[in-house]
């Protein structure tokens, strides 16, 4: 059984202290709830709550979103929607029906940029109201990818009795100043739009597609690899036919190649801009830039000390978004804070964005780890058991640690 | 001695085959020619000809680009002008005095982007005839960074008999696909800019300063490394007396922190804006993303295969705009071709910077070659020699090829 539903969850006070009266949250659900087998996944910067395809309903987008991460979950597939209830939110401040700065605010335009910042940590808030309402306690597994890896990891610290499981994929405890000072770029590339108009563009008639187009392509930069791209497009033309019509040119311009690579990121950032509010980009961002795990405790181990679950850290060997050398660190304060956890690194050309297009490597970790915990078969460790004598040559080792 | 000048050259037909009929190169020149110690250096991107401080004059700007090397350039230097004749032309598209487009044309307005297509190919040319007009025939070395190291690359396979030695320093035999995509964006960034006008923004008081100031944070990007960046400004704040005041931004942005990594992005691209035309940027990097050694040859090697001198790769390992593997890769083609090279890797964090900020680990490896070849004592090269059995277990070791 799936539902797509919205639920008005009353006033909310951000963490900046800045209230509204009525925050509402869109989500789905997947599968039936009996109890203790409630997943709650988090989607990423752009996502939706539109995780999977529906019944009958392939992964047709709905005017979302396209179901993101339909590979992974749904009846048979690694998040088995036939074991477990699926939740997904929708983020506030995103655009996809949560309350965000494109909804109606309380005189009966949309808030624009009156809109409250937020943080991740009012994504969980948002998340753990919209549970209870639901009459979901605690959770079997929190699972999240990229930005939606930092909302996984801020669930273990603020709610660390509420999961069994957490599964912080491609992530890291906090974004590195390469990645700040792109994401600060992607802002003012929006904010410097005539058409932002101060963030007031809503039924102006004029939105600022051409900066938000920049920001997304500077997103796919950042999502994909060295390798990746030479693989998909290396330096070839696009060909004869293909027309640059996305953004301004000149005649000069006529003189060289229209690159494939140029190509691919046109067509996505004019598919963008369609399906995504430009002041939604600017305050996600931030929420992302801001998030550090280590904030109001010693360190980062410290932060998630609380937690007595397991957690099974993913990460990505061609990612220079969140790096495995990051992903490595937060499993290494997850292990001085004595809280279970295993560090499975995927060997993967795909940068960021293999946790989106490798299901198959993916998958079978994620399946053991929520079936089994650490204990699963598919799980492996960057840190050797002691026990492990055999597999002193692998790079990457099962985890003997059970769960 | 050093002069600062220009030189009116006459008709100039560019690779594209579009002409003009008075190409104008601004160059500088240090030290004494005696007939074979010139040295041609190429400068990058947004350099200029501006390569060293003259005597007395510090390292001043004079209405350019600061002195970018004067750390190597100069009496007692690196490339020492005691000893060698340095000529540096500030290249065609370029706004340093050199015809560009903000050039005045044949009808006494500036040509914008009616200014022919230039490519680096044309600076070859252009800097051969500049040489031709100066009296120099045979160089000793033509040296250079970045876009500069294609640009001597292009001098070895088009003049081949011209120069004894050759130095591609931080470079490529072609730009990868993810650098041909943050170039694509920074484009994207000065035509959406409503300033830009199509190129025609010469005399309407208005010049697309955000655009280009957008592009030259990438740049700044793609010219740091992550552990740079991390080590130059982590994730602190620019502290409370730090105005943003650059870019547009809202009211929900004054809840987060304007961090040193902004600021330090803000206040170059105000500085670069100044000193900078925003349609030599398209023209540049156009020229730069279109460069590739191979073509019109069967491959690297093909193209370098009549260069009779002797070249020196240099490269770093923090740097990924172009990689040590990339220069590698070149490398193997001087190789193939048989041509005497060294591969000398520089153990650094700056990334692409650090062929301008580390001159104490490329001023000695240069200096050497420039006097004595492949059998400088500081030239390494990443071949172990089969005489050089002692050194097998460092990761670079000195080249005992002799020149």
């Amino acid at each position: 059984m799936t539902t797509r539903d919205s639920a008005d969850l009353g006033a909310f006070t951000f963490e900046c202290g800045q209230a509204i009266d009525d925050l509402r949250v869109a989500y789905e659900t997947y599968g039936e709830f009996d109890g203790d087998n409630a997943v709650l996944v988090c989607h990423a910067l752009t996502g939706s709550q539109h995780v999977a395809g529906f019944a009958g309903g392939g992964s047709e987008t709905s005017g979302q979103a396209r179901a993101w991460w339909n590979d992974i979950v749904g009846p048979g597939k690694a998040i088995d929607t036939n074991d477990y209830y699926v939740v997904c939110a929708n983020v506030p401040g995103s655009c996809y029906g949560t309350s965000g700065p494109a909804s109606e605010g309380p005189d009966g335009d949309p808030y624009g940029t009156d809109f409250p910042p937020v943080t991740v940590g009012d994504w969980s808030r948002a998340q753990r109201r919209l549970l209870d309402h639901l009459g979901v306690g605690r959770l079997r597994a929190v699972v999240g990818g990229s930005v939606g890896g930092m909302n996984v990891l801020d669930w273990a610290a603020r709610y660390p009795d509420d999961a069994d499981l957490i599964v912080p994929v491609a992530t890291a405890a906090r974004l590195d100043p390469q990645c700040l000072a792109i994401d600060a770029i992607a802002r003012r590339a929006i904010t410097t739009d005539p058409n932002w108009q101060g963030g007031a563009y809503y039924g102006t008639g004029e939105t600022p597609d051409d900066g938000l187009a920049l920001a997304r392509q500077l997103g796919h930069v950042m999502y994909l690899s060295k390798a990746s791209m030479a693989d998909k497009f290396g330096r070839r033309s696009a060909g004869r036919d293909a027309i640059r019509d996305t953004f301004p040119s000149d005649p000069a311009a006529g003189f060289f190649p229209y690159r494939d690579v140029e190509s691919y990121l046109d067509y996505n950032a004019e598919r963008f801009v369609e399906r995504f509010d430009a002041n939604s980009y600017l305050y996600l961002t931030r929420a992302m830039d801001d998030f550090d795990l280590s904030e109001g405790y010693e360190s980062d181990a410290d932060a998630l000390a609380a937690f007595e679950g397991e957690a099974l850290v993913m990460s990505f060997t061609g990612d220079w978004h969140f790096t495995t050398d990051q992903a490595e660190e937060l499993a290494e304060a997850f292990r001085t804070s004595d809280v279970g956890v295993a560090h499975h690194v995927i060997d993967s050309d795909h940068g960021h964005d293999a946790f989106l297009v490798e299901p198959e490597k993916v998958g079978p970790p994620l399946r053991d780890f929520l079936d089994s915990g650490l204990a699963g078969r598919s799980v492996t460790d960057t840190v050797e058991s002691d026990e492990d004598d055999e597999s002193d040559f692998a790079p990457v080792h099962n985890s003997l640690f059970s769960g």
